[in-house]
């Protein structure tokens, strides 16, 4: 990664835009950030200064930087869209952005190019999947009526076969829910969407996990809406918090993972659980209880969704962690009054959702072969999980809460943005603790994703990082 | 359909409280319409009036109908839901919802139980379609090295080879765009979805045709825009129209359906398109081309995304008139300036799309198979349209719009709506001409469907109806 290659398709020149033009769309340099001058850049790429201007040039050219008299070359800030000559006057302003760097982090779990683990990944690595149990699942569908059936649009709240399974699954977890309370989604983002679209208007206050997930600040917010953070800390959310900014705010909604939270892995208590609810129906405001990493959890954990009854609460997970992100199937389970409106927005926004890939993962539930690759996944990540904690704790780091689950929170003493920059240009993807946050803020912490930081290679590098 | 029957699974009550528990859901009985009296329904059905109160009751019990003394029992606007004892204190009130109607229409598309070809329907029935291009398609990429790789998530501007290959078919429209300028999504709906949220905000000001797609309508306003409905005649928007709104409201956008509008099927001329573009240019506002039932056209048409070189415009289509509305497969091309913008908020609604389908089609797409499927649609659609035409002249039919391409839009002298309840009740789907206008008014008109009404016993209960 980094290293320009003479001969091939393209010229120095080319693979240096690239490399720049890289980091800009992936937000790994910022709006505003000064690129290197010419003479650093040219000793750290091996170039001559001619092949670095070229390159700035073809930046300057693709509208990606701006040159600022004798200050040099700077990161253009691409969320006011460069006017084109068709348009004379001023572009119209758009509605409220993500911050810079939201989506940051999902473009990094899509970057290939490198065969290193990537300790800052979201999801099982792709050597953890099980292909054949999907493709065993797909082409059996296929050859069922059922495949040619999956031709027409799907029923609107998603395959009965699947809701059926899902109504099944969720009893296993003491959630009472019928196959009429589920309306599948395009993967648990989506049914957060449409939860997010089907309960809020914008200006509402929403409370939110902090740290949390990036993604899910930058909907709301995209959507209009105000943030409550709700400190998440080893204990699980900041309750005497939350129930000010409740008071405070009269927020409709809390979105929150109970369990194996992202960043931090750790589990709402049951005692917790009970107060979060008590406070949910004092302050009158819905829970949605996201439970994107439930199959990676030990059985006993509590929902807020079986704890309630799936009155006040509703209940969003999907595939993505388990089986395969690329097939993007998810669900919501809602109070029956709620139902309605869930499939109408989720028809206003997609229409339907592919059925024969439902049918598919029903298939898998119905099975068992899900389970049994769950049960596997288990015992390979515990496994993980011992190694890639003793090589953090022997590498500088603290855990902020106790390893669980896929992710570990961990504190590294340096600024982890700037480490996240160093690193990558190496080929490592990290989580720098910035991105988790719902406001800038720099940070020492990052977070490990257990199944790939189980590699020597990468705490060297990140000893080295480190300036240890 | 209608009909009970003695035996079977559910008794008598269940079967008449599913049989108005689907009319209500499925919006054919609006909120505040009031059920037949006892003593209507129970001869209509054949059953005894003890039957028919049963049956009532448990639609009460589910909340769908109210009671109201000595008037009988009318179906409950379910926009705002009942109050669950678990909430103590008013629900939120909730972001504005669509028209009442607005999903009646796509809901209808799903309906199955019958046999009976439905006039109404918005894609080519099940039979017109070619699963084994479909499975072929996707057993071949299974066999592939790609279909492992279709287990991460995929590219966030949807897969590349997909990309690819659209922008070739697109090159065949004279459009000329890259693979960078594409961005997938579920289905076309997803697109315009992905659209509307990245270019406006709550507020803004959007122009539609009228009539137009209700799924549109309520998706705009679900997000908060306020319409502004152009006409759309035989010759295309009204553009004198659309200019003094252009220059009242200073709208955003313009989404229109340049080719085979639905539910005209009509077309924009050249000069029409010309026109347009220089409104757009005057009054700063973008044009989104939705070109859903582009394949289905003649090849000379023009695309206004053609004209302008995807500068002002943005182009978004898909494959469910064509190949399978089950795949939900579509795309958006859109001027480089806006595709980063475009991707950040497709990652936030559904992170990315299924890799799997869109190598699918794909390879459809490279192989030709979907070319030689579009020519033999082509040719049976032609045939169908003939004989469908026939047909509605005989049946006292006026055609407001030549007929062309899908879809016919008809004066039926009667009220539409009134009539769709009737025929509803006989298992024929109609699409009635309320539901393609943005705010309710009674209309004679109704939308058919080329392809479902050639049916002679259709047309026979339709006269019926109409009480000729």
């Amino acid at each position: 990664m980094g290293g320009l290659s003479r001969g091939g398709g393209s010229t120095l020149t080319e693979q240096l835009a690239e490399h720049y033009a890289q980091r800009i769309r992936q937000r790994l340099l910022a709006p505003g950030t000064r690129l290197p001058s010419v003479r650093d850049a040219a000793r750290r790429h091996g170039v001559s200064p001619h092949t670095v201007v070229a390159a700035y040039d073809q930046l300057l050219a693709q509208g990606l930087v701006e040159a600022r008299r004798q200050r040099g070359f700077f990161v253009r800030d691409r969320r006011t869209p460069e006017l084109r000559p068709a348009m004379p006057r001023a572009a119209p302003a758009g509605p409220p952005l993500p911050p810079v760097d939201a989506t940051a982090l999902i473009r990094g779990m899509f970057h290939s190019g490198t065969d290193q683990p990537a300790p800052g990944l979201g999801t099982l690595p792709l050597e953890w999947l099980d292909p054949a149990l999907m493709s065993t699942a797909l082409r059996r569908v296929l050859g069922q009526t059922e495949g040619a059936l999956a031709l027409q649009y799907g029923q609107p709240a998603g395959d009965l076969r699947l809701r059926q399974a899902l109504a099944l699954r969720l009893g296993g977890l003491g959630l009472q829910a019928s196959a009429d309370q589920i309306v599948t989604a395009t993967g648990a983002t989506h049914a957060l969407d449409i939860v997010s679209r089907a309960l809020l208007a914008p200006g509402d206050a929403v409370l939110v996990d902090e740290p949390g997930w990036a993604v899910e600040f930058a909907r709301l917010t995209q959507l209009g809406m105000r943030l409550l953070p709700v400190p998440r800390g080893a204990d699980g959310p900041d309750l005497a918090v939350l129930e000010t900014l409740a008071r405070e705010h009269r927020p409709r909604l809390y979105v929150t993972i109970s369990v194996l939270h992202n960043p931090t892995g750790n589990s709402l208590t049951p005692a917790g659980a009970y107060q979060l609810l008590r406070l949910a129906e004092q302050h009158d405001f819905r829970v949605v209880e996201d439970d994107t990493y439930g199959e990676l959890a030990p059985a006993h954990l509590p929902r807020l969704a079986a704890l309630d009854g799936l009155q006040r609460t509703l209940y969003v997970s999907g595939f993505s962690k388990i089986l395969t992100p690329g097939w993007r199937v998810g669900f919501v389970a809602a109070p029956p009054s709620l139902i309605e409106r869930l499939i109408d927005v989720k028809l206003l926004s997609t229409l339907t959702t592919p059925a024969i890939l439902e049918q598919a993962l029903a298939y898998c539930l119905e099975q068992g072969s899900l389970r049994r690759h769950v049960e596997r996944v288990h015992a390979r990540l515990d496994a993980a999980r011992q190694r890639s904690v003793q090589l953090a704790l022997a590498h500088g780091c603290r855990f902020v809460t106790p390893p669980q689950g896929l992710f570990g929170w961990v504190d590294t003493g340096v600024d982890t943005e700037a480490l996240a920059q160093r690193l990558h240009d190496q080929g490592w993807l990290l989580a720098p603790g910035h991105l988790f946050h719902a406001s800038r803020r720099p940070s020492t912490l990052m977070r490990i994703n257990f199944a790939t930081s189980q590699d020597a290679r990468f705490w060297r590098a990140f000893d080295r990082a480190c300036g240890r």
